[in-house]
């Protein structure tokens, strides 16, 4: 039966854009996903604070799934399982333990730790799932520890995921990714191979976590007065230990600021990731017991984000923290595209207050956790699969990472450049896109899911362009007089104090046009949906010709004849 | 009298900031201005078209200035000059033919052309300004042809200006910065050097325009069937002739798109900036009738602009021109920081498409206009200025710039980072920055000047984050009671077919907050502005209760007892 049968490859994230991945695997009756992320908002999701996948697809068939694979702990991969938890909640979720760690602290702050089904594994175990599959969990290196790829055993054939990868020769925790095991799957026979494609348009090799310490180790020494700040992901554990060695050698304390900061380091030790000696960490509120030279502090804010430390920081709002001259800050991270204007205004303000910086325009304090080129060869050339399918990045990265598999050999139509919501079918056979299931974003708001779609999005735009213009009367519903108003409220227009005269020819224009339509009116009472268009297409075209905006204009009609 | 007097240095813009240049320079009762920009909003200045330098100093001063000199023809130097001849129009205006010919396009669009006293220089020109004033137009290279920058001579000693610079001893025009002018200038003494700092992160120096047309060339050898579309900044004429020199070469026909474009070509081949054989360029509109292998097309939109050439190309919505498989595309540009995400999805929709797409992160097909640290090194070495004054760029580059000075052997006393408004009182003995004048960013939306400030920016971002919610009854002022409504109206806040119970929610809560505000009253009549607070803070806090968010919330109460 299983011959003839096809495997279904289902992205309902991740693929072609950047973000909150979830990959469905689906064979007979039984499906397992790969990761769970959230995305944060682009800039046009005004007012959404985080978004997810859709799940409905998922939803529809939830008593398949089998299992939830988690390659590593970050939010795009691991994010969106609290609103996964909410209708299946008794899906298996597997993960080694760094990243179980993680999704417990986030699941308690949701309240919903309780009602998950966690499981650790160890990278090289072997899993089976339902009656078709069997995953077994490959080393990799990325920018958090405890990272692995997938490789899915299914009736027709061996699916391998890289997951989010690097190959770091010199990883900090010794454990480098299991190449071996991937040449041996590949000799045994890949059907398919789903790789990162985030760095595919950098040639060479990513850099080794390791020279990162090597610099921090530079940076300390030429710095032996000074109170360093170093600022990082607080998800790169690595990152951080490197960091408190070079404080170790150099003979400082360290504090830690920002909770996600200490959230993660917790996560860390607990699960015995970090090496800490006892009585290096000191309370931030203990700073000021210590001279500068015997101080590092290691905060969040990397990416500028508003409400992080080291911004915080920087703008003189950190309760514990004053940034002044005899001040050092590493920013020890690459902006992520979209951030570069924020975190640009961190570093001058840390200029202005007197403290020297420290970034990537001037120094290599931060290497990538994604592989570039030459790795991503090396990767088709161990796993040589039969499919390729580019994976994790925006289209113009599955395209060229689909060039560089077929210049390694992958046929060209054996390639897919596919995109959340295809459903792409395979077998020994053949393999093609047969159709597609529900898919997109879900915006998150407030306590909302879903509940903010295109048509909020463009009012909140249209608002936050010219603001709104609200005109409010009382007809007589009998008489058709107007027995109240208007009054005129503007909020986001213009400035009140020169508003006075455009609000009086507001309430002209407004009463003229509302007089016209109710005289034009030939049937017996008030036709209000005719009154409000007038009032709403006579302002907007008054106001466009006497400022050239155009704000939101909503006339409220009251209906006083009742 | 002028041997104590002082000169006094008064940046209202590109000081400490990005974009809109304008430094004034005052000595007794004359003032020249350096440039007039405008800049580019930032995200957070919601719905603002563009941002001119507060210019309420030069207004209350007007009758001391005795001219405007330009250093090129760049939006940030040129683009605040509309405004200024509104109440400045007497002012002669100096700039390079090219500069001029910009200028003229600009004010013609206004319909302010005829007013303005337009004058054009030549590079190595001298003029007199006033009792006390000299300038003398210096060649520099830059993004744009025909750049200068300026040496002012003062009855206190001479201030060099590089406006934008860089070094390019192989420029496109031939005319290579005039570095020896520039050391003559030096060994008979400067007062004070003011130098762009926008490169000053980058060591070495920036590569010649000339490169860039080698890559050209070279690209478009090796794509002798596939169609050419060159995307680059409209105003620089250098980089769109190498452009042309390289569809000579290859026998292509060029076409334009883009109004910008169009419109600095134009100038730039009436002003002889450019060399365009007879029958190279076609009407866009033609391009059908010729094959791929034999058209190039040079086109705005190098940054992503939503509304630009390019942008419509690539989401099929351009009239002339549909990008498909064998279209190779070319976008001769950096990124300005801040608009990564937008370029990123233009080149997206291109692979989409089917084209070749070559950009800055696979090729060198683009160099700065802006000098790096070498650069910067030799022109402090040629003026060796007794005090130094880092300019145009963020407080991070001036910053840097200072230090490099320091390093080349300006005192550190004698350099000064100012910011806009500061006044910097110089002369041989002595430098101070005395105190400050009025400046600022003026918002320009539709046809107002100034009348969008804070408030309505605060206003508009709350509008885009959670929308507003209307909550309108009408009351009678001598009864107490609510005699109509309330009428809840919404925008932006949640998706109307999920918002029937939250509105039935909002009218309860808001007849009990304004039925007790009214029976708490114990005076009489009705206490309105009470009467709206407990409306309002009922509503923000049970809607922030369910909703987690915080819609703007604009009760308005009509008086129905008048």
């Amino acid at each position: 039966m299983a011959k003839k049968q096809k495997l279904k490859i289902i992205p309902l994230g991740g693929m072609n854009e950047i973000g909150k991945n979830l990959t469905v695997f689906e064979f007979g009756d039984e499906i397992v996903i790969l990761d769970c992320g959230m995305t944060f908002p682009d800039e046009e999701m005004l007012g959404v604070d985080l978004v997810i996948p859709d799940m409905s697809y998922l939803v529809s068939n939830k008593d398949k799934i089998k299992a939830v694979l988690l390659t590593h702990g970050h939010e795009d991969h691991i994010g969106g399982l609290p609103y996964f938890l909410r209708s299946m909640s008794n899906v298996p979720i597997y993960g080694t333990r760094m990243t179980i760690g993680l999704v417990e602290r986030k699941l308690k702050e949701h309240g919903i730790l309780s009602v998950a089904k966690l499981n650790c594994i160890n990278a090289g175990d072997t899993i089976k799932l339902g009656n078709y599959f069997k995953a077994e969990f490959i080393r990799v290196n990325h920018s958090i520890a405890d990272s692995v790829g997938i490789a899915l055993f299914t009736p027709v054939g061996t699916v391998v995921h890289t997951g989010d990868f690097k190959i770091d020769p010199t990883p900090i925790d010794g454990k480098m990714f299991d190449l071996s095991r991937l040449g041996a799957l590949g000799d045994a026979g890949v059907l398919a191979l789903m790789s990162d494609s985030t760095n595919v348009e950098r040639q060479g090799y990513t850099m080794s976590e390791r020279t990162v310490g090597q610099r921090f180790d530079e940076i300390f020494a030429a710095h032996p007065y000074e109170r360093i700040i170093v600022a990082t992901f607080a998800s790169n554990v690595h990152r951080v230990q490197q960091i408190i060695n070079a404080a170790i050698k150099t003979r400082r304390k360290v504090a830690i600021s920002g909770r996600s900061m200490l959230n993660v380091i917790d996560v860390a030790i607990e699960n015995g990731y970090m090496k800490i000696p006892e009585g290096l960490i000191i309370n931030i509120d203990d700073i000021s017991k210590y001279k500068n030279s015997q101080l590092v502090i290691i905060t969040t804010g990397s990416q500028g984000e508003p409400m992080s430390a080291l911004t915080r920081m920087a703008f003189s709002d950190h309760r514990k923290v004053e940034i002044t001259k005899g001040d050092l800050v590493v920013i020890s991270a690459s902006p992520i595209p979209g951030n570069e204007k924020t975190i640009s205004k961190v570093i001058n303000e840390l200029f202005k207050k007197g403290a020297e910086v420290i970034y990537k325009a001037l120094a290599e304090v931060h290497v990538s956790g994604h592989a570039c080129q030459e790795e991503l060869k090396l990767i088709l050339g161990l796993v040589r699969p039969k499919y390729f399918i580019p994976s994790h990045g925006e289209y113009r990265h599955l395209a060229t990472h689909a060039k560089l598999a077929e210049a390694m050999g992958v046929q060209e139509k054996n390639i897919f450049i596919i995109s959340i919501g295809d459903v792409l079918e395979i077998n020994k056979e053949s393999a093609k896109v047969t159709g597609t299931v529900p898919s997109g974003n879900i915006l998150i708001d407030g306590y909302g899911v879903g509940d903010v779609g295109n048509v909020v999005l463009r009012d909140r735009k249209h608002l936050s362009e010219d603001g709104i213009i609200i005109v409010v009367f009382s007809l007589n519903g009998k008489t058709g007089k107007i027995v109240a108003g208007p009054e005129v409220v503007s909020r986001g227009f213009v400035y009140v104090k020169e508003a006075d005269a455009i609000i009086e020819s507001i309430k002209k224009v407004s009463i003229a046009a509302a007089e016209e339509a109710i005289r034009k009116n030939k049937k017996p009472g008030v036709d209000w949906p005719a009154v409000k268009n007038a009032v709403k297409n006579a302002l907007s075209e008054h106001l466009h010709e006497v400022t050239k905006r155009r704000p939101m204009i909503l006339p409220i009609i009251m209906d006083e004849g009742k």
